[in-house]
């Protein structure tokens, strides 16, 4: 039997930083993968998909076959080069295949040999991911039937492409493939696009997405394909309407984490009831020195949550005396659409749930007619939408769609960290022409509504100060802290 | 006699800031304007600058003509908007003549039509701004010597276009014209192109220019031109070079402060050694009640550094009570070039007189290997670099060259403001894959060159925390505070 400080079973985003850094740190760490070092992220996520969207961009529909190719040969040159980098690593020994828990302490790993080791360890961190939620057409062939692990495999973009989901991936991979000269249409469930978001987020995108020639169908479902006719016929609201000449299908309707097969009974691992691993915010399961983060776990799915889980997790295992105290922060979120939309801050329903709706006032600030960057830029649509604390100016929630909105973000990201109210947001200098100056409008905005409408906001912010929201103070939500108003 | 509460000389920027900040508060204001409103930003600066730059990008060398008259067309409409919305603004005279003082409450206004007429006000406010530094070529018509104030209005792009000054306007109209298909050479008599900034600036610039196929002489000045052959000759380190078939040259070497004929001496008004009127960190000049901001003072030569001290001098004006303690902050800068340059906090020389060298740590984050945005967008050239203080990690001065630069500037402009140490940005979670993710690159470089080396850091901190630097105390720069180490 193997012996190790730590076992890491997955190599992506979050395992991946706790291996590194506790090997850095002296710690003898295996990391276990059963397919590819790096993960959903440089496999089959943001490196393949971001090339492909700047590829797009810089290309359009101009030799589309190629554009595929070069994302797979740069997703193949950062794949060998991580690989071998993280094979040079000093204290990390990376084996190739499938884990499986025997107990808290011992991990099985079959290899792609056939054969089996047992390794053993003070901690084990779970970090296997998640893979895409599929589902049944009768009559679509398998191979037309895509994925974000086998979109970026076909040789040539499809003629018409059907987008099942109308969220992350579907938006941004919609808008790249509309680029590279495909039809795309979107059939979503949901009730808009982009429905985990506030819904200026689908209106904007709804603009941008006709502008674009992507057809929308909301509140529908796929139905059946005719590979004859190549149809795929879709329902809404009781409705059959068939779409023609659907080559492809792309399935982004949700994820479902890899748990299957890990032995989390045998160890005694326990589930969240929001679905995955439940862990704290340190990582922490229901077994002491077992840890989960990233998609395996119930929170949420990017690949700098995953990152910024692992720091925690490495700050944990390497230094548990340190107290565990700090809240995880509320990750920001960027969707690499056309416009780019990025939040930072709660969701609608962790405000809902901690404050007063009278408590929450709302700053919308137009990135088209209230920047002078917009007006230089003939810029289409875009806004910042903030949600503070009334009178005090305590930010809660951001989103911004427009250009650069995720580079936009971390500002507020900073001033949630921080607790920076938007009256200090309004001392700061943004430079001129930027989108950024359209921060200034919003603390603006809020300073003279507060002001001028004292004698409103005061009582206001008074009478609903302590009432709170829905369920205040019972923890609903378990990551991030709500910030005192 | 006209009475207000406040004169303002001058409507742009600056100016416009105050006169519609006290015309709100519900202060009887006059605006005197001798050309036209919005100044140079809206007439000949940012904006027409920033809309042939997002034009040229667009377009490129197809039908430049009609890319300057877009440009035109748009600068036009917003001056008309502008000149609209301030004229219906309450509480605000919009007159048009120039203002010369008469004593440090009354002001003469010679108008367009020939009459003069006097305003007295409590309070003056000089925002007259500055205009290009000009210089004279032996042989060179006036028609073919353009500067920003001209540039705009040519009928169709030159053919070679000879850019004398290798500063901000000088490079952001570089890169504009030889995207709309002009030749281009940058003549600068500087050692290297964008002088005022770190050296790391001209090299990356440097090569992008080399790339774009703009020849630059640095060290070198125009010395005559032949208008048959349309011949510029340049000289540099003794040797003649004759650039051939120049049909214009663009004069960007710097800028004078309109202070000629304001009747500053009859007000009594004094003037700084760095140049124009000199003026405290709120606009204060050496008359009580009178104040100067923007270009006119020997400060940042910004509209957004206009703006904010603006909104300082509307400060003192309308809430005199309020204490005037506030340091001014240190402008960020942006310049629009291809890569976008931008800046925020102490400048170099500011760092050299108030730290001890020792004290200060680099760190350089390089955007095109260290961040996988750079990956996926093949970007070819940019990075962050930070000085910091050692061991502390008090953040003191940023320069981002790169895509987007003008944009991720403000997190580090907030940072300084609220001394948010590199410590604090590693706790930060920043979008993946983004050029943003490179701050956390440079925190984490920080730390780790920090906590590794403790045995080195914390002696070097502590022999030259209080040693200062070349002229710690004296207070060489009146802008800005220096952070404590």
């Amino acid at each position: 039997m193997e012996s190790f400080h730590t076992i890491v079973i997955g190599a992506g985003s979050g395992g991946l930083t706790v291996a590194v850094g506790l090997a850095n740190l002296g710690k003898s760490v295996a990391v276990i993968e059963a397919l590819h070092v790096g993960g959903d992220c440089t496999n089959v996520g943001c490196v393949p998909s971001k090339t492909l969207i700047h590829q797009a961009e810089l290309h359009g529909a101009e030799r589309p076959a190629s554009t595929l190719a070069e994302v797979r040969r740069k997703r193949d040159a950062l794949r060998d080069k991580e690989t071998h980098e993280f094979g040079e690593v000093q204290n990390l020994s990376l084996i190739f295949g499938r884990a499986r828990l025997i107990d808290p302490h011992r991990v099985a790993v079959a290899t792609p040999e056939g054969g089996e080791r047992t390794l053993h360890a003070a901690h084990i961190v779970i970090a296997t991911g998640a893979r895409p939620r599929t589902t049944s057409i009768p009559g679509l062939p398998a191979a037309r039937q895509l994925t974000n692990e086998t979109i970026f495999e076909i040789p040539d973009t499809p003629r018409h492409l059907a987008v099942l989901g109308g969220g992350v991936i579907g938006m941004e991979l919609a808008f790249a493939f509309r680029k590279l000269g495909s039809r795309v249409t979107v059939v979503t469930t949901a009730p808009r696009v982009m429905d985990k978001f506030i819904p200026e987020v689908a209106e904007a995108l709804g603009e941008s997405l006709d502008r674009h020639g992507i057809a929308v169908y909301a509140g529908a479902s796929a139905k059946s394909y005719d590979v004859a006719t190549e149809t795929l016929r879709v329902e809404q609201g009781g409705r059959a309407i068939d779409l023609e000449g659907v080559d492809d299908v792309l399935v982004a309707i949700g994820r479902q984490r890899n748990t299957e097969g890990l032995g989390l009974d045998a160890a005694g691992v326990a589930y969240s009831a929001r679905g995955g691993i439940a862990a704290d915010s340190y990582g922490r399961t229901s077994v002491p020195h077992i840890y989960a983060i990233g998609d395996v776990t119930g929170t949420s799915a990017f690949t700098h949550s995953a990152n910024a889980q692992g720091r925690r997790v490495t700050q944990r295992i390497a230094l548990p005396w340190l107290p565990a105290r700090a809240p995880e922060p509320f990750y920001p979120s960027a969707t690499f659409s056309d416009p780019e939309v990025a939040t930072a801050g709660m969701s609608q329903a962790q405000i809902t749930e901690r404050y007063h709706p009278k408590l929450v006032k709302r700053i919308r600030v137009d990135l088209v007619t209230q920047t002078d960057r917009g007006y230089t830029d003939d810029l289409q649509r875009g806004f910042i939408i903030v949600d503070a604390i009334r009178l005090t100016g305590t930010i809660l929630a951001v989103t911004i769609v427009g250009p650069r909105a995720s580079e936009m973000i971390s500002l507020f990201t900073l001033a949630i960290q921080e607790r920076i109210s938007l009256y200090r947001l309004y001392r700061l200098v943004y430079p001129y022409p930027t989108f950024s100056s359209g921060v200034l409008k919003v603390a603006d905005t809020f300073l003279r509504d507060t002001l001028t409408g004292l004698n409103r906001e005061l009582p206001t912010y008074l009478l609903h100060r302590w009432a709170g929201g829905r369920s205040r103070g019972l923890g609903g939500g378990s990551r991030g802290t709500a910030p005192h108003v």
